[in-house]
Formats: C-alpha cells, sequence, structure tokens
C-alpha cells in the first residue's frame, strides 16, 4: 500500500499518518519526494488488512490512497499458481475439453424439459441447464416451477446422464436445491448478496458464480472469496455482458475479461453468451469469440420452440442452431488447443 | 404493445404473428407501411402481459417489439397521480419538509452511535441512519454488529427520539430487525434480490429501497412493484450513484433521475450523496444538487473520526461539516419551495 | 511516479527497470517490500514527462506504473489556485454572478434569432447562443446557415447588447467565426480534436469547451491544456452528460465533475442541461441542480416554438419555461452565494 | 415512425398531430388503443426525413416518437444486401483472406519502421500501418513525424509491397497524406469530426473508420453516411473497444459488435484489439475472439522494442509474439471458415 500525500501537506499531517501507520502494525517507509511525500508500508498486507485503504485515505492532508497487492487471496493466481479443475460427475471444468451447459432458461414442463435435454447431449453438451426458480424484473413474470421443476431436472438426467445446474435464490430453498443440483448457480444479480454466497459456499457442491453485469471483475473475485471462504473453492466463474451505453444488444460481453480473469485467478471462466447478448441471432458469434479468446466453456439457452419460452424467448436457440453452433465451437476450439466431442 | 416486422417479411410470417396476437387475447391492428407491416395490439395491456414482449419477438419476420406503455403498476403516477407520503413517526417522506437521514456506514459501539445521533440530531437530521448487518465486498471487511449493533440503534433512538433506518440483507435476519427498525432498508446491492423484497413486503414497515448502481430507473420501479406487490406501499426509492466509466468519482450520481422517477412514479425519492461520490470533499455539493432537483429527502454518512471509521470513512462527512451542509441544505430547499428545520 | 514490479520479479529486471529511470533523469528510489519491489520516481515529473508511464510499464517485470501526479499543468489548481475569470465583454464568467447562455440550438431566420434573443435577455440571460455551423449525426440534417447565420448573430448582438457564443467545426472556418464571434464554442464531438483546439488557441477569443460524452474530466482537462498551451487561457469547461446505461434520459449528467473540476482546476466550469437530458421536461431540474452544485453558469436552449426547430427542439424550453426556470435560478444561485441578476 | 401519445392527451392535441404529420408528407394512420392513441406515418420514411422525430416529439400530448426504420441509407443492408469488397491494391477486405494490418503506432524513424514491416510481412500482415500525425491526449506527449513520416511509410512500403495504412487529423493534411497513403485511417476521437469525414470522402481512397469509444454502432453507421454521400463507398469499419466502467482493461471490446454491424451493414468490419486491451498481454486473446466472431480483419500495434515506444508501448507487440498470433490467428480463421496466409 501506498499512501500519497496533497502537494504541501504540512510535516505535522505527514507525522500523524506516519503514527496511524505504525499503530497498523507496518512499516512506513518516506519517500522524499520533490512536489509531494508518498508513504509505502512495509510488512505484510495481507487480505485482511485491504480495507485500511479506507482508514488512511480519510486522514488530513492525504491525497489518496493505493493498494499495491490485489485484495482477493484464494482466488488469486498467486495463493494457487495452477489453473483449478472442478469436476462435476464425469466432466472436468477447466481442463482441456470444454464445459458446454445448455437448456432451456426456466423448467416448463416434464417433456420441454427431457426433450431438450436429449437434444442438447446429442449435439454435444456435457451438462444441463434449467431453471427452477427463476429471479425475474417482473413480479407479473413467471416465476419458476419450484421443486416441482427440481424433480424434472432429476428426471432429465436419469435420462441422458448429463449433471444438472441450476440456479438458488434464497437461502430457504437451498437444501431442496443441493438434493437435486450438480452445481448451484449464483445468478448475476446475486452475486453481490454475500449471505446467500456464504450460505452455498457451505453446502458442499460446485458452484457457478456469474458476474453481476455492473460489477467489475475485481468485484466478481472478491465475490468468489466468500464462497471459497466457508472451504468450498469448486467455483467456476462466468462472464454474461455487463451494462453499457451500447444498447444494439442488451448487454455486451466482456471478452476482454476472459484473458484478464486468467490472468489474475486460478478460476475457471466459462461464458453466457445468451445473455451477453439477448439475442439469439448473434449467440453462436458471440460463444466462438470466447472459446477463442480462452474460456473454459459456455452456458447456452436452448428452446424447444424460443416462441413459446415462458422466459428467454428472444435469445434462445433452436437445437438445430445449437447442433450447428456445436459443430463450429468443435472447430474453434481445436484451433485454440482445446475440445469439444461431438457424439456420434 | 407494437410488434414490427422485418422489411419484406413473408405474408405467411406476417400471418402468423396475427394469430398469436389475436391467441394472446389482443385485437391486431395491422398498419399497411410502405416498407414493413407493423402490428399493434389493442386490449387491455396490464403488467403481468408485458413479458410478451418476449414472445413475439421470438417469432419468424419479426424484427422487434415495443411496449408502448410502462411495465410497472402499482409504482406508476399513472395508477396514484398524487404524490405518496410516507409516514415514520413524525416525519412525513414525500411532503414539504425534507428526510434528513444521517449517522454512520456501520454501528460501531455504543458511544459513537449515540454520539453521533446527538450530533446529526443536533445539526438538522430528522431520521437515523446506521448498519448493523452490513454488505461488504470483501468478506475480509468489518460485517457489522448484527443484533447488538440493533439494540445500539434503540437506545440512540430512546436518546434523541430519532426514527431509525437500517438495511437487512437476509430474510433469516428480518424478523429482529422488524423489531427495532422504523425503516427497513433494501441496500444497492440487493435491489433484485427479489425474494428479499417479497419478505420485506410483507414485514409491515416503511421501506428505503436503493438503486443498484447498474440498473436503470425502470428496474428500480419493477423492483419496487416487488414490494407493493406484497401490500406495502410504503416505498422510499433511493438514487445513490450508477457505475460508469468516470473514474474521479466513485460512482456517478444520476441526478437526472430525481426528475424522472418524479415524472414516472408517485413514489418520494431520496438522494444519497455519500455514496454517490465516494469522497467527503463532494459530498455537500452533491447533496445540494439533488435538493435543487427535487429529491424528497438527503441520506448521509456522518462519523466523529473517519479515519477510525471501520467502514466508508472517505465519504463520511465530520459532525461540523455535516452542520454546515445542513445550513446550506436549508436555504437550498427554502429556494425550491421545499423545507429543511434547522434546531435551534 | 511510482513502478510497481510483479511479485517475484527477478533483480535483474529490477535492475534494469533502475537504469531505465535514471537514464531518463530521475533518481530511483527502491522500495524494500515484502512481496514486490515498489520503485519512485525522485526528480521534477512534470507533464512533458508524464507519457513516461507508457515506457516503463512496458518493461520486463513490471506490473504496472502510476502517475502520483496530475498530466494536466497550465489547467491545473496547483499551477494557479485562485479561480480564473474569464471577461466576455460586460459579463465576469467564473465571478459571483452566473453567467446564462441562452439561446436556440440553430440560427435559423434572422426573425427566430433576434426575437429569442430579446426573449432570452428579458428573462435574465447574459450571452446569446445560436449554431451557425451545426455538428450532425445524420448527413441528412439541417447543417446550419454558414457565414449568414454569424450575420444573423451579430444582429441579434446589436439590438439586444448580448454577447455571442457561437460554435466551430472546420479550422477553414475559423477566421470568419472570428470576426462574429464573442466566445468560440469546441462542441462536445471536437473535444479531442485536438488540431481544432490549437487552431482556436491562436484565434484570441475566450473559449468553451464542451466535455466529450465518453470522456473523463482528466481528458477534459487535458484538451484545455492543448489551448492554454497556445496562450489562450481564457477557457470555459462544460459538463454536457456523459454516456451510460441508463435510457430514461439522453445522457446523464455528471453533477459529481462539478465539484471535481472546482477541486482539480482554476478554470471556470458551466453546465448545459439541454443536452445532458435531451428532454425540456427535465431541463429546469437539471440547471438547478448544477448551479447549488457550484457551476459558474448554465447554457440552455430556448426556442420560440420548439416543434418547429431545426435540431434539438425536444430539448428546448419555450421562453415562458425559461423565465421560470430563470426566477428558480435565482433563488438556488442566492442560497449558495451566487447571483443571477433578473431584469426589471 | 410510430408516435405515442401521452395517455389521456386530449383530442386536440392529437388532431394536431395529424395535422403536423400530414403537413410533412406522409399518411396518418391512428391506433385505436385503448390507454392511448399511437400514431403511425404512412409513406416513404427515408433517412432525410429521420429527423423529423425530433419535431413531432416536441408536440404538445406527445409522449415519444420512434423509429421503425434506421436514419442510415448507404451503409444498411437493406440498401445493399450483399458484403461489400473493399479493394487495397493486392488486398480485398471482406473477402475469404481476412486483412492483417500491422505496424507500431507511430512511425518514429526509417530503420524502425522498414524493420517492422519486415517483421510484420514475414509473419503474415498483408498490410501496413504506422502514424505520421498522431492524435495524443496530452499536448507534451510526442505529436508524430508529419510528411517525413509519410515518406518512410512509403519507403517501407517500397521494400515491403505493403499498402499503407495512415490517420489523418486535418484536413489541411489531407493532400499530403493522399498523395502516400493507400488507405485513410479517421481515428476514434475524429469519428464524429463530420467535416473531415466530408473531406475524407472525397479524397478518393479508400477509409478505415475507427468507432469512438463513446459512440454507439448506430452513430458509427451514421458517421460512416458522411464519407459515402460524398461519393466513396470503400469504407471499412473498424471496432477498437468501448469505454465502460471496467478498469482491468483500457476499453472493452464490443465483440458483440461485430455480428450486429455484419447483419445491419454490408460494410466490412474489422477489429483492433490493441486499443481494445491497451495491454499486450491481452491483445492475442482478444484478436482472435474477434476473428472467431466474424470480424474481417484485425489491426494490430507491433514494435521492436515496446519499451522504447513513442506512443502505445505497452499495448504493441513484439514481433514474435506477433508471429505466434498469426500462426494461432491462421487456425482460429479456417475454424470460421476464412484464410490468414502465413508466408513461406
Amino acid at each position: 500500500m501506498v499512501i500519497i500525500m496533497q502537494a504541501g501537506a504540512p510535516e505535522a499531517e505527514v507525522e500523524a499518518v506516519i503514527q496511524a501507520v505504525e499503530k497498523a502494525g507496518f512499516r512506513p517507509f518516506v519517500n522524499p519526494g520533490v512536489e509531494r511525500k508518498v508513504i509505502a508500508l512495509l510488512g505484510k498486507m495481507d487480505a485482511e488488512k485491504a480495507e485500511l485503504v479506507d482508514h488512511f485515505s480519510a486522514l488530513p492532508g492525504v491525497e489518496r490512497v493505493q493498494l499495491i497487492s490485489e485484495p482477493y487471496k484464494l482466488a488469486s493466481r498467486r495463493s494457487h499458481p495452477e489453473p483449478s479443475l472442478v469436476e462435476v460427475g464425469p466432466v472436468t471444468i477447466g481442463g482441456t475439453q470444454l464445459a458446454v451447459i445448455a437448456g432451456p432458461c426456466s423448467v416448463e414442463n416434464r417433456d420441454q424439459m427431457v426433450d431438450t435435454a436429449i437434444a442438447v447431449r446429442n449435439a454435444g453438451a456435457n451438462l444441463l441447464r434449467g431453471g427452477a426458480f427463476k429471479p425475474r424484473t417482473s413480479p407479473y413474470s413467471f416465476q419458476g416451477l419450484g421443486v416441482e421443476g427440481l424433480e424434472i431436472l432429476a428426471e432429465a438426467r436419469r435420462i441422458t446422464g448429463l449433471p444438472i445446474v441450476t440456479e438458488v435464490l434464497h437461502p430457504g430453498d437451498l437444501d431442496a436445491i443441493s438434493q437435486y443440483a450438480d452445481v448451484i448457480q449464483i445468478g448475476a444479480r446475486n452475486m453481490q448478496n454475500f449471505r446467500l454466497l456464504q450460505d452455498v459456499g457451505t453446502a458442499g457442491k460446485p458452484v457457478i458464480l456469474k458476474r453481476n453485469p455492473g460489477c467489475r471483475v475485481r468485484d466478481l473475485l472478491m465475490a468468489s472469496e466468500y464462497i471459497m471462504l466457508e472451504g468450498n473453492t469448486n467455483v467456476v466463474l462466468c462472464e454474461r455482458g455487463i451494462t453499457t451505453f451500447e444498447d444494439a444488444t442488451r448487454y455486451t460481453m466482456d471478452v476482454n475479461a476472459i484473458p484478464v480473469i486468467k490472468r489474475l485467478s486460478h478460476l475457471p471462466v466459462i461464458a453466457d453468451p445468451s445473455h451477453a447478448a439477448g439475442d439469439w441471432r448473434y449467440v453462436s458469434a458471440i460463444a466462438l469469440s470466447a472459446i477463442a479468446a480462452g474460456a473454459d466453456g459456455i452456458m447456452v439457452e436452448v428452446h424447444l420452440d424460443p416462441s413459446m419460452a415462458l422466459s428467454d424467448g428472444p435469445q434462445s436457440l433452436r437445437p438445430d442452431k445449437f447442433s450447428e453452433l456445436m459443430r463450429a465451437a468443435a472447430q474453434v476450439a481445436a484451433a485454440v488447443g482445446r475440445e469439444v466431442v461431438l457424439p456420434g
């Protein structure tokens, strides 16, 4: 940490900062700058101390404080130089083979779910998604089937062999979801629902943590820290588009975030082109771009009849389009040293 | 709702859309456009049907669908043309007198809280804020005193007479919080934690709902709808800055949102300049700007010694600065036909 | 400037950085950090050297480089602690009395311009705006009357006594514009048209420099530096809204920028609520908020009949609404120790 | 165009709008809505009339006006359903083979330029970039060699056979640049310098138009319209990152924009990963992602010794990294049916 004093800050203020630094257990190191003093802090700066930034920056005469080290610890590649692998049944997320998570936005009924599951498995998906509890912008929208939806998902798994990914919204639903799900998803809107993160951290299941569209990469990493601190290191991050001024698409896929996360963290990172685009016509191009950028997988919404979907119809691919995407994905994956296994 | 077809969409696709519209219970009305067909939907378009946008936009030949009416209902000024008043003890939020909510970010200990409460009351605040359960970006940061914090808040209320505002993070804490708080706050990070909104909607207390910094005004209004649908219409909206590319301040106060919300909704709207700025040096200017723009109140972080604050020190005002702000606020309020009552 | 090395950077890389620092004329100062080395640069760090950031950050082993001092010099309050005053005929921008610049977006014809000029003067404006050369998003839109427009502006000045503000788009028009204008405006889209800034810097007229809606405050200050370096320090900055994800208004007024600029720079800063809102219904509230935040003036689009305006009709006030705004502005200005002089 | 009236707008206001519509040469078509009237405009709505939106939206009783057709004409895929090909010497931008434009940010001296040109050609580039006139945020930064730089570029072309791309900043330099350049670049900061666009439109050379980081895709398309209206349809669009709140990278590559532009326009679109990232460590991943998304080419900054570059060092690749990128690019291009030809 480096504390930058205001130009011309009186000696007494500099002294007070030095004393505060010492009191906090660091050795201060004053750079004899020409225009302004800069005080470096020596001593182990671990994550617990990162919040001291706030304290020091409120002292008189301080212009600003800059962290030199990042504030996350368990998520940092420095604490774990090798990429992490997250095992979900037969699938290893973060390995050479890409995770392909596909399925409808919401579980709507048994036939829709099972038929979709068969279709996506036959096209090359190795994990099944489907929402039983849905976070909807409007209270008037379909809110999901709840436990009935979980049972349908379990049946689809039994039939296809695909592990299932489903979202939790409320701590009270966690037990039920844990009984059925292979992977628990924290949706974008709950990325900073810290108490839910902690609850999920103790549930003993792999977690997909989606980036909130208004949050920075470092906030996503800090959110993953909440889960890992509870002892669950099986966390997969998911980039799904950020809010920007561009309105030609619903969100803007932050494709930069993929190599950035790879550099800062050991956690696997996947991409959700369906939410990033909000329009099925762009989903395939964005999915391929994420794979080329180094993503460990993709999560794609597929619906047998998007015009009848109870949620997210406009961004869902039909099974035939998804099959086309899988064939292209296999080629792009191979081009960057990864693999998508196409059945048959 | 208006469905815009692609230029040159074949007649069969137009027909299919017309049938879908009829099936959904509307009367279709086809505009004989020169370049493309536009199908208007006649019939009561209530909020429940707003999600049909998604269905129709996924039909073949549809370019896009545009809502003509807004998707929120209870929050809309059209359903309630007069401004709503929210009563909290002796304070009426939304009336001529401005709500001035002040206090520390976190309750840290009894003395800090009581002394601050006295200081802000003496300066002109009419509501007291203080966090007992804290949502922190980092799990290594101070997370609040919990129920002990609530008890301290209650004591500060007993001493000063100021009603208390405090935040809920987890449904499991709601009973305890309801016992103590006069107003329950939903923080920015939980604005789209829809299940928590529903839980709070049934708690029978006035609610301050803070805007998530990555969400649009209409998302804020939709979130308030979740609370009001449960029968609780005592909702106060709070603009607290949005995420933008500008990094000179932590967030960008969306001052435009104040007159926008006033036009679209009957709910009172207040502003939080402390979070919008992230730097105490800008808090007073931003607070005054919000009042001039028509806000029904302000929420300001005040700390006796910001350099020792366990959270949000850099954006907290000292009591003397807060007093200065109150005197200026009284003048600006008077200039726009509102009132801040200064004691003594 | 502080150079932060990667954790575990080998000694040879640290040495190479030290040598590069010395070669650039600085004295390096190595902080013996526990996890990573941080090298501070001692010696006069003036603006010319600010670009060294780029060089040093490309050296092997460097994590990143942070500027301690700001890169602008002439615009900085440190080089000129007192607020600057810009004199335009009888008006002093930056003094106690606010600059009120009003008029139509475009000069459309003689009667429209003269009648508007009289109306805004009678309401309290002290400067007249009007575009003769217009930057339009679409080439199919009205592009302005050119020199004829300048002549009409001059006549409006002769009749009302109001100094005139008009925009330059092309270096080739600068001579003609300088002949007529009292203040030359650089529009938002040309804020980083650096060659035009230099040309305007030599024209000997006060300049209003509008912030580009996609640029940070520090970019605005750097742009002003281009003008001032040519010897023209009569620069007034103008905040006019930034691009954000919020689409309820055309842009988001960055009201925070007003106190930020006041702290960082000595230059006067005004606000343009008309462009920030893009909708006349919000213009007055935003104008008052800017005054309360400390702006040195406002720039407002006024049109006799907005529905017939050749440009920016939807964001233009009618004269009667503008008069109302002036009366409110006078009260808010007084509340913050400033003045708007209402005629009669 | 559709005009949406306010709910409950009186009949007289509806009538006035209908008359205004007729006066403007359209046939009005009133939808008998339940809650509010919607008036559709029948008749040829060409780009010249798009600005009528503004007029109509300022009429009393109008809630808002929505364009049904896009406001650009020559750039629209509807006016030209086949993809356009832009020929530059032996290279066809928009065809199967990708354009690979590489070189230093700035021309610094003869040896640097020639050596870089040879290096990028040998790695697979088919066009050479280099700035002779540089737009720099700071007036204290290197501003380019000017005409001397153009001469050096010409020599590099003579030696390598690569056509050259260079930027114009000022209309006064256009003649000189046209004499040397094969492709004229309009930089991001000048995307809405409309007069320069018009000047370049008459220069008879292919143009690369870079997207301003604060502008929407539709603004980019409107800007291209300025060039094409002058008779020059050889326009290549370039996505180079937009400004967002994410600060882990300098800009955010809007990879969505690639399929969006492909759908809306017939013009070729390339991507500049160097500016989008601002950090060489991310350039290759982003370049590959753009190719996978369907870009017609990439533009990459390459410098023999980035730590000595006079501009943009941190985002420049060394020639060996660029060679690696080319080999990966060839594979990803093949995976999506495109081609990068590697020499030897």
